[in-house]
């Protein structure tokens, strides 16, 4: 396809290297990293990008909502490609979580002004803010912010350390709260031709099937309760005979085996879906040995990237629910039903970025993504999206997360090749 | 039968009614009434019961425990048959639970003394003191120490609330502190011909089958583990795919299932048990709805009439957890294991009250007693025990308990008829 220079790998993974550790040593905490979302981390991350992006040729700007943007100084008038992740991470977090992508994007834009050669269309960085729910509670007010979909209530959420409220966060950068508030997108996305994010994977999947690199066909949804009780009859574990017992701990034992035999087959059928019961527990005010417990609480969980799946699980529960509760003589209470949409990524990126993978000379392959991330939020918002996960030993929010650079640098090649063969 | 005189019952009833309103008025807390053991309120109830004795022209003494004994002035030189139960309670417990059945022996007593008819053989009444292990931690402490079974540790255990030892309560006392220390039995058990106790029972079977009286045939033991660990492995509850979870909370679910279905299958065979995980809880510093949980902790106890029932259960819970250990890359770290013995009642006794109940009228069944009692005790020292469980709502253990006098009156029957019996 292109006559495109290849990328000089080990010249930019050298640059890598430097930014990781530059970006790594000015946010370590004495564990891991700490870059708060709209706090003094992030803002650290991002200032180490901009000069550096502004040492080596490029623009770098500001937008409405206080994200960086890195462009060559010269660009076509067509629409640009955002190549973005974000700068921020959870407390005690991994290096890697978000500047991996804003990484990539930086080392394509530098190769473009070195080698003078033009991409096919204009190909921009966007270091976003505020992608982390550990701070305000909240997850992508970065880019929620950019498409219009922050409310009057996040707004009010407050910081878990400072309790200072996200309003005054984003007042004291600068940003135009009033247009946030009334749900103004500060972005304009009839004007973007995409969004594509270079990730680490978060889970171990490809650690185990020896990917280095795979892309992303979904971002999971998902349906949840934070606290479901199953209530049940407390009594003497010696006196209460089988046929009296209303033990809602078999009862909710009963139900998660049920639900584990119905994952397992839906699955084989071709379904995608995860489930998982984070929080279990009896009363530690009443519970003991001996006591038959009268309540268990426990919160239930199911992703997919198809909200289908997702509501025809759901339903699955509430029967099974329905038909333990009248066997067993108990009772679920149920408290909010969370619903997080399930976002596709583009077809035509999956497609286009598995073909550059192949290209390179990679066995590649798709994979669901189970963590959310900012690329959800722009293909909701009408964004042909897509996304490249990285392997990653050890999951991430933790200093143990591990990347390899060569790695690494196999993923911003593929995005390299599939930029490219837009040509 | 016999040419015995017939209960007075309706008379009885109201010396009965009387003594429950005055010791209860005595111990009453505010919310239950409060009989701690070797403290105020047991040795309040004890001063009662032995003042109406005395009253009453009956012999009223200590044992070397401390422990109440009544008998009539005259006795046969025969052994005597021993109708106790304990005179201490749970803090803010139930009147009944102990209570009934020194009542129920002192009115056979006052019987005999009012018709001046004498028993086929000597009966006594033993009332004893600290069944409850709420105060020490230990339950059966006074008949553990007539039967020579109570330890150097057990003396250093300290009361829940003042902290002195079991050691300092019984000096106080004046109990033979260093023969307990030595293992002595307090009691001559060689010369007991038997040791026969009424009871409420603590479960719901009772009022569920609509037996006012019932005879138990055994008091089950138990075997325990406080705390088991279920150990997997942590990670993001999106992002890790089926295959590669080692998830703790769905093992103990597909443990718990497994066991019910056991329980179920060897009950219908026949078996006598019960089970129940009366603790379970991810751990609360890590817990969240979205994180696959690192690891689950819960509690397990089977209780049977049966020793070999206790350990092939035990047995096949073990099994089970390696089965599944393997299957699903778990691992199930176990506590010490804690074993209570469980005791049969004397056969012969348990045919003659049955007998006596048929006599009095009651379609009268057998029952396995869930709870523990000094009855257990006794038969696991070698004295042919019995016991009478008598209907009761709502358990024991807190204020709620409600035993129908007229129940009451009906067991007290069924004892002396059992007695007469011997003629």
């Amino acid at each position: 396809m292109s006559a495109a220079p290849a990328l000089a790998l080990e010249r930019l993974s050298g640059i890598a290297e430097r930014l990781f550790e530059e970006v790594r040593a000015a946010t370590f905490d004495g564990v891991g990293i700490t870059r708060a979302s709209y706090g003094e981390g992030e803002e650290r991350a991002m200032g180490i990008v901009e000069r550096y992006a502004r040492e080596t040729g490029l623009v770098a700007e500001r937008d409405a909502g206080q994200n960086l943007i890195l462009r060559l100084p010269v660009e076509a008038p067509t629409k640009p490609i955002f190549i973005g992740s974000h700068l921020d991470s959870v407390p005690q977090g991994g290096n890697f979580d978000g500047l991996a992508g804003v990484v990539a994007g930086l080392l394509l834009l530098q190769h473009y002004r070195e080698t003078g050669q033009a991409p096919p269309q204009p190909v921009r960085v966007l270091a976003l803010r505020g992608e982390e729910s550990a701070w305000f509670g909240k997850a992508y007010m970065g880019s929620l912010g950019l498409v219009g979909k922050l409310t009057k209530e996040d707004l009010e959420l407050r910081h878990r350390e400072t309790g200072a409220t996200l309003r005054s966060a984003f007042a004291a950068l600068g940003l135009p709260v009033d247009r946030i508030e009334s749900g103004e997108p500060l972005m304009q996305l009839s004007k973007v031709a995409a969004y594509i994010e270079l990730h680490i994977e978060q889970g171990p999947a490809m650690v185990a099937r020896e990917w280095p690199v795979a892309i992303v066909t979904g971002i999971r949804g998902n349906l949840r309760h934070a606290r479901v009780i199953a209530k049940g009859e407390a009594g003497h574990s010696g006196a209460v005979p089988r046929w009296l017992r209303k033990d809602p701990v078999f009862a909710v034992a009963e139900l998660l085996s049920r639900l584990d035999e119905h994952w397992r087959v839906l699955q084989q059928m071709g379904m995608d879906l995860v489930m998982t019961c984070g929080i279990i527990s009896t009363n530690p005010a009443s519970h003991a040995i001996s006591v038959i417990p009268g309540e268990v609480n426990f919160s239930f969980e199911v992703r997919s990237q198809s909200h289908e799946t997702l509501e025809q699980f759901y339903k699955l529960m509430r029967n099974e629910c329905e038909d333990i509760a009248s066997a067993r003589g108990v009772e679920f209470q149920f408290d909010r039903r969370l619903y997080t949409e399930p976002a596709r990524m583009d077809p035509a990126w999956v497609e286009r970025l598995l073909a550059a993978g192949r290209r390179t000379g990679l066995e590649i392959e798709t994979i669901a993504s189970g963590a959310g991330h900012d690329a959800a939020v722009f293909a909701n918002a009408g964004v042909p999206s897509g996304m490249v996960f990285i392997r990653n030993r050890h999951g991430s929010h933790n200093p143990h997360e591990a990347m390899e650079l060569s790695d690494f640098m196999l993923g911003v090649d593929v995005l390299y090749q599939a930029i490219n063969s837009l040509n």
